[in-house]
């Protein structure tokens, strides 16, 4: 195996989670560079990695990097992509590349025309739960999928700082269940139709946001589909899906931490949820960084495109979209504009 | 305890159900006639009943009669439920009441005249799981509701002859989901959007109906709702509630002829859920006519009430033409007509 | 189908629960008479059984009368088995037959010679669970069973005054696990092993009886057993069942009033066991008298014999030998004696 | 958190298994040397291990190695036990010690005298699972312990050659569920009695060794436990615990690869077990390693000691003593000798 160089752009919480589980997990991967202008450099040292800079160029002017992965701010992310793409590196990059279409697809043409390769970070496809239920698809154990249940609740809201420039809750967390509807659907939503309310605290009020919602899906395949969405899901993070179909049903349960219950003459308690996207997801984020190396080493398409990462920023936008004018949308993603 | 001397009018399978459930189950009450103009009459007089007659009139007219179980053909149920208001019986009747809103209207109107009881057959709010859930949210064990999913898929097509004249899944199949979600949200459906398709059998298509659908609720009180349907579901009976509120969340799963596993090689494997409505809601067809009987016997409330059986057939009436028009639709009980 | 005319002899608590069940759920018996010494008179009006009576003669001397139930304490089982039987009546009688092996042998003897039926009241064999259970297990589901493990817990401790006079825990209550053993595993226990404690309440040491035990089986076939037994299970009636084999294993889990969870900040919670013995095996009672009734009107071999019950009454008294002794103890069914 | 330096004794399947772990997961450790006679020195040099060596002496002899980890062959664990003791060094060291009584005590008396630090690698102590379940009684969730029960099932039988040297099943597979057992009750196994069979293949018999067990144990408080044996589960790798008490029950479940399920028209099919016990038991296995360097760096006592390591034996020798006379053994753990 070929260790392939890269550089790390962004060093904060996710930029920190893909460098610890690449120094830990991932041997194929040669961290030279991470670069991000607060950097924490008794950290970066620890990761023994050996340039620590706070000029992102320093990576896209270095000709031994050969791919980076982005974990910049959102709105770095399309502009990042295109000097990334200019200088020849492949590039693993973050949702979402961006809120603004056109620029998005600026930065897709030149993926397109350099030839690198892009993937985007939508790591629950590589959750072994979701993995395990697109395989029994693909396997066709329920024959043809007729409806598709997704529940994804959050275990806290995010703080307020966060929310004032989060994008909206479709943008930012019900993106991840927008695009793991498309995978398992393997059908394009056709049109969408969203219901949201503030019901659990007022400031999402505050940030002309909201924080629980449900949301109907129709695919162009005919397929009928509904996420609902929760900030705050008391009990732990909710993380199911089901996908029901002409000859039976698949789901996805939680994980929990452990498989032991408590019998008393109060009940019977089984644990709660794994509480957060960290523990949860904890094996999809390296898996995501195993396939993106593996697309580069063999040449293949990246199991994340770039039009992938579109797509589901364009489903966000159009949910945002019904919700404020309270009507299903139609999505013509060819001619979806700003 | 008092018994109540009783008419039973259609012995259709409803009828027969109610007639046995009552001999086995139900000694408050005595079956003095039963009237069809198709009358089994070797299945009646097994039953133990007196009086076995073709003429409807012979219940209405018999002063001894306190009270009708209304079993008969859905457009019979209005002019039925007056007949009997007027004769000063206590009325139980299957739902629906009827399809035209004025003549509920109407009818509801001459119950309240004559102050006669009137308990419409949703027996699903005393199935002792979603009774438990109700009790659960009574209780505050979750806080205030935020969403509430309901999963409501049968086991096998209806004949297609039947299928002609059901006025359509909404009104047939869902309005039980539509009282199930008044039911336990104690809040009325504001507003509905309905999305389905035909994806089990193009006779649905045939008869202008459809077979599968996803269903958005907004509730008064702000809470958000979704049901799922599908006419098929080929792992049987598939009868989910879940709520979720600001402390935590409620859930409903199935019930199983047995609690037995079998672990071989192919994996761990329980049963299916109880087939059909008969054996799934077995004693909750039971538990509401002992409401019934009960309200009449201490003069209270019915459990569920002509408003209940009124409500429910307008929220079929707006699912239905939101999927028609492809469009959320506020609902006016007040105003709601034909 | 032809009714056949009873009489049930004792109206104690479980005299009570098979004359309402017989009332109810067997039209196919009639009741003619009841006797007790102390019989609840306006109980059995409300029955509406036509002779209530305390002189237990009255059965046996009605030709009328095809068949006995016997509920009566345990010492007056076998006399009335041999009284039923020399009346030529067919005999449906509790358990344990006597703890008088050489009397259980007379009475068997007075059964076969005469030709009447007798079924021994192990109702366990007729749960759901455990039914379903034993089909798999004919239907080869898990190939030769290697281990059986069976764990059975009551809710609470009985009464001081029962205690007294129960014959000890093996006897009274682990009698129906050796029964179960025994008809799971088509195989008669070999040896047994029983290590005992007190260890909920010292009244159990005063009664020279234990409170908790782990029971060791060696079945003829080669097959290894486990029993683990306690009187106190403060989380309800624990009742489950676990068959190993060559190709798989079989488990019965116990039952719960509903379906139902809650998922709170505390874990997720769901029911405990249905509470009692009377709940829990509320269908198996039905069943194991309409059984009764098959093998009667079909002339066919009892689904529990008398053979049956002389076992399980020798099975109990071996474990209890076993325990006093501390030593595997082997069983020649033939030779044992008391 | 100062690096231990340490020497690795043994390049089999468990030493190559510790080794990748602390490779990986346990940077607290420093392995500077690897000794086996066959040592496979590709797989050494792919983890970075400086010294690669077939001389054990290397590892003894150099000053600078503050602990060893034995994974050899069990017949040489307490001879090195001993000589690193006389070097100074700490000890991690493979179940079994020995299974020569005699021996184990002289090298428990060597590690006394010196005071290294030993740890026996009991690594299902560190389960997740097995430690909820331990914290559980810890915390009183359950009151006093009246019952332990566990399940320890084999998915597969080991290979001819194995069986022929592996000293029987309880040395090899049960010795686990015995230190599970004392590790769980916090109270010695006083008495044993073991049940056992061929059942599975016949060349348990060629072996002189069993397939299939059950086991007594009656602790010193005088708790009653159960352990069920086999070698052979089809549906993969069974291993439960439970433990019943006054106050209620703990169980832990096994674990699946993920928790989808599959409902089809033939049940509902959820996962079998991890299948082996490499992917099972994984986290254990760097988890009793993280612990080992924890009472090195805090001078604390071992989780696991030299005593325990000895008991287990013990235990497992009065198992078989227990099955080849077939009566129950009371252990002295004191006088036990060869």
């Amino acid at each position: 195996m070929n260790k392939i160089t890269i550089g790390v752009i962004g060093a904060g919480r996710i930029g920190k989670l893909h460098t610890g589980n690449i120094v830990k997990h991932l041997p194929q991967f040669y961290i030279k560079t991470i670069a991000d202008p607060q950097i924490d450099e008794a950290w970066a040292t620890s990761k023994g990695i050996p340039n620590i800079t706070r000029d992102v160029n320093a990576i896209f002017q270095d000709e031994q990097i050969q791919a980076v992965v982005i974990c910049s701010p959102s709105p770095q992310h399309a502009p990042q992509i295109i000097e990334a793409a200019r200088a020849g590196k492949h590039i693993f990059c973050e949702k979402p590349i961006s809120t603004d279409i056109d620029l998005i697809k600026t930065a897709l043409q030149e993926v397109k025309k350099t030839g690198v390769k892009l993937q985007i970070g939508f790591n629950r496809r590589f959750d072994p739960n979701f993995a395990k239920i697109k395989t029994m698809l693909q396997e066709n154990n329920i024959g043809t999928p007729h409806l598709l249940r997704i529940t994804s609740r959050d275990p806290k809201i995010p703080p307020t700082e966060f929310l004032k420039t989060s994008g909206g809750m479709f943008i930012d967390m019900t993106i991840h269940d927008f695009d793991m509807a498309r995978f398992l659907m393997n059908s394009e939503i056709d049109e969408i139709y969203a219901s949201a309310n503030v019901l659990i605290n007022p400031v999402f009020q505050e940030c002309d946001d909201i924080d629980t919602a449900v949301i109907n899906l129709k695919f162009a395949n005919g397929t009928l589909g509904v996420i609902d969405n929760s900030r705050q899901a008391v009990y732990g993070y909710d993380q199911r899906v089901e996908v029901f179909g002409s000859h039976g049903a698949v789901h996805a349960d939680n994980n929990k931490p452990t498989n032991t219950t408590l019998s008393t003459n109060d009940g019977i308690i089984s644990e709660k949820p794994l509480y957060y996207f960290l523990e949860r997801y904890e094996e999809s984020f390296v898996a995501e960084l195993a396939a993106f190396y593996h697309c580069m080493a063999n040449n293949t398409e990246p199991a994340v495109t770039g039009e992938d990462g579109l797509r589901s920023v364009i489903v966000s936008m159009a949910a945002e979209q019904s919700r404020r004018e309270n009507r299903p949308v139609k999505i013509d993603y060819e001619k979806w504009s700003n």
